[in-house]
C-alpha cells in the first residue's frame, strides 16, 4: 500500500507529484519533498513559501519541518529567510548526528554553506496585502492575526516507511522570530511508521498545548482508527482549552496510518485536504464537526474552481 | 501541600529560594522563576545561562521556557543572546496571547523593548572551556558535544497551580542556532495544575523524538505514580532509540504530581536532582537504573563538598 495525506486544497497538485512517486515505488521521503516544494513555489498560497504572508516587520520568515517515521531522524527550521524551499533544508538537517533543529540566522547560514537555493520570498502580492492590512488594521480596529494555513503531510510507501513535512510562513504578521507549531515535533507533526503519522494546522499556539500530532500517532497505536484518533484529540484539545482558557484557536489535523487508512478532525467550518493512496486517485475534500463527529465531503468542481479563482484575482493595494 | 523538583544539582540554592515562596503561600510561577534566576546567574554553572558554554562560532545562547499547568499559558525563548534572565522572558511571553515562542534577534527585540537586562553572558571561564575543546578536538579527535545539563523543573504551590520552566545554554558547540528540548512544549517540559508536570535534561535531540515530558503527564494521568510514570517513558524511548538508531543519548527525566509525590528516571549513571515539598527540606539525591527501575540515594557531604570544588576549580588554559 502507499499512500498520502495534506492539509488544505493547496497541497493537490503537491501530491498528485507525490503520489505518482510512490505509486512507482519511491520512496515516502521523497513523495513529501516534492510535493512540499510544489506548495512552496506556487507564488499564489500566501501561506507556505514563495508569496507567503510576512512577519509585522514585512519579512518572510518560515519554519518547516521533516521526520522519518523508520528511523525517526527529525530536521526542522524555524524563522528563516531568503531560502526557496525550507523543506529541503529540513529534510537535510534530518541526516545530521546533532543539531536537527535550526532556527534564525543560524538556519541561514547552514543553509547557505550548504548550498541551498537563495530567493527573496517577499513577492508583490504579498507586500500589498501587507499594506492592505496595515491599513484595515488602523481603520477597523482588526486584530492583527489570521492566516495560518501551513501545509502538513504524512505519506506511505510500498516498503512501509512513513514521513511527515510541513512548511508555513506562520502567522501574518507575527512577531519576527515567533514560531508556531510547524517545526515543532509531536505538536505540528509526528510519524512513526510501525503504527501512522499525523500532521496539524491552525493556531500554533493552541495545537502545541496539546502536543496533538504525538497524541493522535498514539491513539493509533492504542488500536484507534485514524478517523477516531484525530477526533478524539481535536475534541479534547478543543473541550480542554475552552476550559482553561474560555476559547480554542483553530485546530485542523490529518493522519494516516501504516494501512493507508486515514482521518482528519477539525474544529471549525470547511477545513479542506487532499488524500490519495493505492486505490484512489488525489482528492480533494471539505470537512466539518457536527457534535464532535467529522463529516467529509468531496469538493465540488464549483468549489475548485472558486478556490482557484479566489487565490489568484487581482489584487488592489488599497 | 507544596513542592519542587528540580534536575541537577545545580538547581539546590534556588530550590531552596523557590521552596521559602512555596512555604509561605506564594505562587508556584514566583518560585520557579526566583529558582531558575539563581541557576542562571551563578557563573560556574556551565550549561544554563551565565557562564554557560558557547556554540560552535564562542556565542552563548540561550534556551528557556515557562508553562502554567492551570492556565496552559507557554511563554518561550530560543536561541537568545546577551540577556541575563532567559527564564524572566519566557514568563513575560506566557501572557502573550500569541507570539509565545520567539527565537533569535526577534527574541532579542522583544526582550529588548521590554527591557529585560542586557548582559554579555560569556565568562572568562566559559572561554577558557572553548579553547581547550578546539584544542582537544584538533589533538585527540574528540567529538565537539558534550555537556548538555539544562535546569527543569516542576513546581506546586499551596492552591494547586502547577508550574513547569527550563533554562539552558544547550550543547557546548553547537551549530549556530541550534535548538534543543528545553523550549520545546512535551519534549522538555509539559505540566497540567489537574495532574502533574515534568521536565527533561540530556541529548535534546533524543528527547524531542518521544515527547517525552507529555508522555510521562500522560502516564500520571492515567494513574500512574510518578516514579512509574518516569521509569516507563524513559525506558520505553531508550528501547525505541536502541531499535531504531542502534542507540540512546542521555534522557533524564524529573516528575511531580499535584499531591506532590515525585518520581526521577534516566538512562545514565550519577544523574543528580533536587526535592522538596512540604514534609522534606532542599535535598540532593543521586539516581541510576538497575534494570529499568531507579533507586534513588541521598547524595553525601563529600559527594556535595566535591561538586562544589570541581564546579568552582580554577580552570587552566592548554
Amino acid at each position: 500500500m502507499y499512500g498520502m495525506i495534506a492539509t488544505w486544497r493547496m497541497a493537490f497538485e503537491g501530491v498528485t507529484k507525490g503520489t505518482e512517486i510512490l505509486k512507482h515505488g519511491g520512496h515516502a521521503g521523497d513523495a513529501i519533498e516534492i510535493a512540499i516544494k510544489e506548495v512552496e513555489n506556487f507564488e499564489f498560497y500566501k501561506s507556505v513559501g514563495y508569496g507567503g504572508l510576512p512577519n509585522e516587520d514585512m519579512e518572510v520568515e518560515l519554519d518547516a519541518a521533516y521526520m522519518d517515521g523508520t528511523t525517526f531522524d527529525i530536521g526542522a527550521v524555524a524563522a528563516i529567510k531568503d531560502f526557496a524551499n525550507p523543506i529541503s533544508i529540513a529534510r537535510r538537517l534530518s541526516k545530521e548526528e546533532v543539531n536537527n533543529l535550526l532556527v534564525g540566522e543560524g538556519a541561514e547560514k547552514f543553509a547557505h554553506k550548504e548550498g541551498f537555493e537563495r530567493k527573496n520570498m517577499l513577492t508583490e502580492r504579498a507586500k500589498i496585502h501587507y499594506h492592505n492590512r496595515v491599513k484595515e488594521v488602523k481603520e477597523l480596529q482588526l486584530k492583527p492575526y489570521s492566516g495560518h494555513d501551513t501545509v502538513g503531510m504524512v505519506s506511505l510507501d510500498v516498503n512501509e516507511n512513513m514521513i511527515a513535512g510541513t512548511s508555513t510562513s506562520g502567522l501574518f504578521m507575527k512577531k519576527k522570530g515567533r514560531v508556531g507549531d510547524s517545526p515543532i515535533c509531536g505538536s505540528g507533526f509526528y510519524v512513526d511508521s510501525k503504527v501512522g503519522g499525523a500532521s496539524a494546522t491552525g493556531l500554533g499556539e493552541d495545537l502545541i498545548k496539546g502536543c496533538i500530532s504525538y497524541e493522535i500517532v498514539r491513539l493509533m497505536k492504542e488500536g484507534h482508527h485514524p478517523q477516531e484518533a484525530c477526533e478524539i484529540a481535536v475534541n479534547n484539545l478543543d473541550e480542554e482549552l475552552k476550559i482553561r482558557r474560555g476559547k480554542a484557536g483553530d485546530l485542523s489535523l490529518i493522519a494516516m496510518n501504516n494501512k493507508g487508512e486515514w482521518g482528519v478532525s477539525t474544529n471549525i467550518e470547511g477545513f479542506s485536504f487532499v488524500v490519495a493512496n493505492q486505490f484512489q486517485e488525489p482528492t480533494v475534500y471539505l470537512t466539518k464537526n457536527i457534535n464532535g463527529k467529522c463529516i467529509h465531503e468531496e469538493a465540488s468542481q464549483e468549489w475548485l474552481y472558486n478556490y482557484m479563482k479566489t487565490r489568484t484575482a487581482p489584487l488592489v493595494r488599497k
